[in-house]
């Protein structure tokens, strides 16, 4: 114990027999996982890096925030149907650092493709992405693209990061058990590490002398020999002061030997994480069974991305975004709002005799698509020649059924604020949430009788062209000036009775029902499905916590228990009010703030990519993710219903512990797995 | 309005007219800053850097978020004392994203030394320093340092950083106005583009390929001369090859003419920040007014850092612990716990005969230290020389008035657990966090008569070589097994009447008051300073919000709050447990967690280095700058009270609302600014 250092009588307080007491160790959970590096420099080349990280999964649904602590290390296993999206998170959170810049460290993440005994493969890279999680107001949110096959983050202290990985089936994927491996493997500080990256001034510097070392040997033929001999001197002298140079400093000792990491050597030390997917034999439908409209806004791209309202860029952004939003299982409609009570709604950009309208309008993607009421901006005759002609030409068309036409989208400001919702709610306490104007959400009834007289108008204009022309027409409230029923929910309820021919599509807030979804049959009941009128929902600023919506920071299972809400209540489509609805910004890479006034994430389905990277393609939030993942559980409760009745649909929901009710629905993953497989089971092959 | 792209009838919506609605821009507040970059690409060289980013200063005493929204920009103005730091905080927010790989940008942070008009210096580096304030657990409170005088950190999307900036007054420095400027300027995204900096495998490449080109120029002599132009001319080749890396890509075309960022035209583009400090005509004197001793855990250090008890990395470990901690105004004492109830704690790990013990223990910065009372941990006659000896030593040094002896910090389970609070509080509401064994902090009283012998030898040993020794006891309950009060608070006040003449230093905790600061007056009558009698106090676990503490979370004046507390009620030193107390661990760079039990940040005031860089120097938390503020701010309130007396110190604590009561304290900074300028008038030159 004694050392020389110290003079003989002292005694250096003993190690023995230390326990308890303050500033003992109490409270160790499981011991330290650990072995013991001391204060020497890390080296992740030479230990395994499951002693440098911890790696564990987690189910799509759920929020992986930095403070979340780790659990147990699991391999993944997803089921798929062909046409399918699966997703599960990798989470991550360094043990200790060996980085040396203020973060933890850098994580190599490989993965391999996924193959099949037969020797299919779902390719990495097309079949196989992943995604950084990224928090938006602290909320993981944001999924930002890897590269792939092979992608580093960095891990900083006390911090939990998630990789967000997809399986994206391809329609004609061969059914079957599909694995794959994805290496995790703590990365040496190469890249950040000022000692080892070439900066552009050491760049800028080696170039100089290797342009001068070029001067010397370039123009030799001619040159007399004794100076072809001094310049090869010089040469000689200039490459090995390059040599020299810092930047080589690592390659001194080992006589330039490689020490690059060895592929074997890598994976000796990585984190061996498993993925198989089961592809059974059901193909999700090419077009949804249930459309889900989405608003997207012309106004927001316009701004953000600077381009020209009908210029080349416009027609391009329009296009990227349509395009991107189908894989979605999502048909989007391009929006801009008239004078305060009116919408211009409409999923082609280009009329219907362009020649790329039909690339718009027949995707099979396209569940439904909105149908531009021209004369809604300009009453000029020019305008109602411009609809007739579109409605001719589409009407003809085998897409037609899909198409609607959406026109309103107005607030009663002064019935809002008088306590509307006093009057109209049924079954749910009223919050001032519910009273606040809420300006730009599509909510309301046309309530007065030039309101009336305007849809009826427009409606019949275009009756007048396509008699089975469906309009929409969205309201969470019955008309205040007219007496339908005895009470407000009577008065709601009786809205079709009110608004019939001149709406079809008769679309309802699920903030109305509150936590009764009996009042859904009551509202179906009213209608005449024999004339083609049918019963959407949609939500935006309402319901609120508990109850099911896509804000920012609700249970992943919230997100998803929409489109299960939906099923159950038996409406045939969904509306949305806006994917894209950032506040006012002129670059494309400005920060996306939420709007003022609006529930964070509330008409923000997606980032512009040009904020995360210099990608112009969006970045999908994971609640997008999650209303996939419920527009695709549609298809299966579909597919059950269809082997056993709606029934027993229902039961299945209810039994597994999906969904019972808007406020009755799980909080954890499992039981969704659970009815999954169910109904693989039950209606696999 | 219309393209050619467009057939003549089709009418592209217009863009006028459009206002409110649901994706108008309902709730923009003060319209967009920037201005329209559109969908290219941002180079941050070309645009003034206020246009990416937003930069305003907040105060040290403000806890900044990475939520945190922008504040209006303005210049630093700090007044400080000679040995004195006065900190400030620059707070950083992206506006939009110049960057491409998942951050928003790189952000330069340039400072300049501050120069009076005598031409007198801080010197940056020495006495300006900046450090990246890191979150824990989501809190702001490491601060890791950042190179000087040039130093860079990344901006995340949607994310605000704060830089903490201190000045550290020389205690010679001339008294004056210094000025000098921060620059702070957006980068090109060249270091951590990959396009932009060599990875290793291309720097092992182009190592490889210029040794092979040395290789063939290199042995020339003797050869003959058309093979010496064969090689010269291959030389030429592989080097023009070379040149054609794609490392050097971005040197194609200006034919290698340098684009690095002009000096100039950086700082044309960059924020100017001034920041002002006027250093005034008193000098904080060297020795705190008031001790206030601070355990740091032997066992944390031996575990994380890997060195053996008592070996040579044991002592410079500990050498490097004790120095950096003095620079706070804090006495250390290392600790180890003995059998559940006694403690051993020492500040200097060396005898008192050898040569090193006295540049501890005559340290000027140092206030109070610890003698190791060595029987504690052996009771043989060895240990007992051992003592004795340590004791003839030091009480014939200057320093002996600053020793003593921290003999005990034991909990009675039984007792605590028995609801103690509920028999020992006055004034204060018990909740169920007060009855939790408080294990591991050093709170109570050795409470029955044997423990009372115990520590009454200890106590007479220490006296009978020295009479004049102090012996420290921490406790926060009265003894429960003897009548000296009719209720328990009097039974608290009655302590010393029982441990007189073993204990010299009455070390109570703070959370007994409550908010009842009027009992310390109670207490203070209790004791016979004509003896030596001192009272001193405590927090750990207790008090909780919203008394002052420096809890995690906490906010900053809270934290800084507990030094006023402690001039306020008259206590003549201070104690805390635990500056290092972390979870165990045993690797110097694990992650820090803290012990379960305890409230976040309780015996933890600092951080190893190794978790957030390379360097073995402990991280401090924006908590320890804070204690350091509040012992400066001790120093101000002596110094006002010496000229005008205590009376009218304590008026003014109350009158500028810095500090009234425990639970009555400023939320806001400027109280404190206002206090310290009338101290700064009052008292100044």
């Amino acid at each position: 114990m004694l050392l020389g250092v110290n003079p003989p009588n002292f005694i250096v307080p003993p190690v023995e027999g230390i326990a308890g007491g303050g500033t003992g160790y109490g409270w160790t959970d499981g011991g330290v996982e650990c072995s013991n590096f001391g204060r020497g420099v890390i080296d992740p080349t030479q230990i395994p890096s499951a002693d440098l990280l911890q790696v564990w999964c987690m189910p799509s649904t759920a929020n992986v925030g930095e403070q979340d602590m780790p659990r147990p290390f699991d391999h993944v296993s997803l089921l798929a149907a062909r046409n399918e999206k699966e997703s599960v998170q990798i989470a991550m959170r360094p043990k200790l650092s060996w980085a040396s810049s203020g973060m933890a460290g850098t994580v190599q993440i490989q993965c391999s493709d996924l193959c099949s005994a037969a020797g299919d493969r779902l390719l990495v890279g097309q079949s196989l992405t992943m995604r950084h999680v990224v928090p938006i107001l602290g909320v993981p949110d944001a999924l930002v693209p890897l590269s792939l096959p092979i992608s580093q983050i960095n891990l900083l202290p006390g911090e939990t990061t998630s990789i967000w990985v997809s399986v994206d089936v391809p329609a004609g994927q061969p059914p079957g058990h599909y694995e794959g491996l994805i290496l995790i493997t703590a990365l040496k500080a190469d890249a950040e590490s000022s000692a080892h990256t070439l900066a552009k001034a050491d760049k800028y510097k080696l170039n100089r002398e290797l342009k001068n070392c070029l001067e010397l040997v370039e123009p030799v033929d001619g040159k007399p020999l004794e100076e072809v001999a001094e310049r090869l001197k010089s040469a000689t002298s200039s490459l090995k002061k390059i040599l020299l140079l810092p930047v080589f400093h690592e390659f001194y000792e080992d006589n330039g030997s490689c020490d690059m990491m060895d592929e074997d050597a890598l994976s000796n030390i990585s984190i061996h994480l498993k993925i198989n997917v089961t592809v059974w034999d059901f193909t999700l439908p090419l077009t949804p069974s249930l459309p889900a409209v989405f608003g997207v806004s012309e106004t927001v791209i316009e701004d953000r991305f600077g381009v020209q309202h009908g210029s080349e860029g416009w027609y391009d952004a329009l296009d990227c975004h349509f395009k991107w939003l189908l894989q979605y299982r999502i048909s989007p409609y391009f929006c801009r709002w008239g004078d305060s009570m009116r919408i211009l709604a409409y999923t082609c950009p280009w009329p219907a005799d362009h020649p790329r309208s039909e690339e718009y309008y027949s995707d099979p993607r396209l569940a439904a698509y909105a149908v531009p009421y021209a004369p809604i901006l300009s009453c000029s005759s020019e305008a109602r020649e411009s609809l007739r002609k579109e409605v001719e030409i589409l009407k003809s068309k085998h897409h037609w059924p899909k198409a609607y036409f959406y026109l309103w989208d107005e607030i009663q400001c002064s019935d809002l604020c008088s306590a509307a919702g006093d009057r109209l709610l049924v079954g749910q306490s009223l919050t001032m949430r519910h009273v606040v104007p809420i300006l730009g959400v599509p909510d309301a009834l046309p309530l007065n009788l030039e309101q009336y007289e305007l849809i009826r108008s427009m409606s019949c204009d275009i009756r007048s062209y396509a008699p089975d022309a469906r309009v929409l027409t969205t309201y969470y409230c019955g008309p205040s000036d007219a007496q339908l029923g005895s009470n407000t929910f009577e008065a709601f309820v009786k809205v079709p009775k009110y608004l019939r021919p001149h709406t079809q599509i008769f679309c309802t807030s699920e903030w109305v029902f509150g936590n009764r979804e009996d009042l859904a049959t009551d509202i179906i009941a009213e209608l005449q499905p024999e004339n083609g009128e049918e019963w959407w929902t949609y939500v935006c600023m309402g319901p609120s916590d508990p109850q099911p919506n896509w804000h920012l920071g609700m249970r992943g299972t919230q997100h998803r228990a929409v489109m299960w809400r939906v099923w159950k209540e038996g409406g045939t489509g969904f509306l949305y009010w806006g994917a894209n609805c950032y506040e006012k910004s002129l670059a494309a890479s400005a920060e996306v703030k939420f709007r003022r006034g609006l529930p964070p994430g509330d008409g923000v389905l997606f980032y512009p990519g040009e904020v995360f990277s210099s990608s112009h393609e969006p970045i999908a939030s994971i609640r997008l993710e999650r209303i996939l993942s419920g527009m695709q559980d549609i298809e299966y409760l579909k597919l059950y219903s269809s082997r056993f009745g709606r029934d027993k649909g229902l039961a299945l929901l209810e039994k597994t512990g999906v969904y019972l009710n808007p406020e009755r629905y799980t909080l954890e993953h499992s039981p969704i797995d659970i009815m999954r497989a169910e109904i693989y089971r039950t209606c696999g092959a």
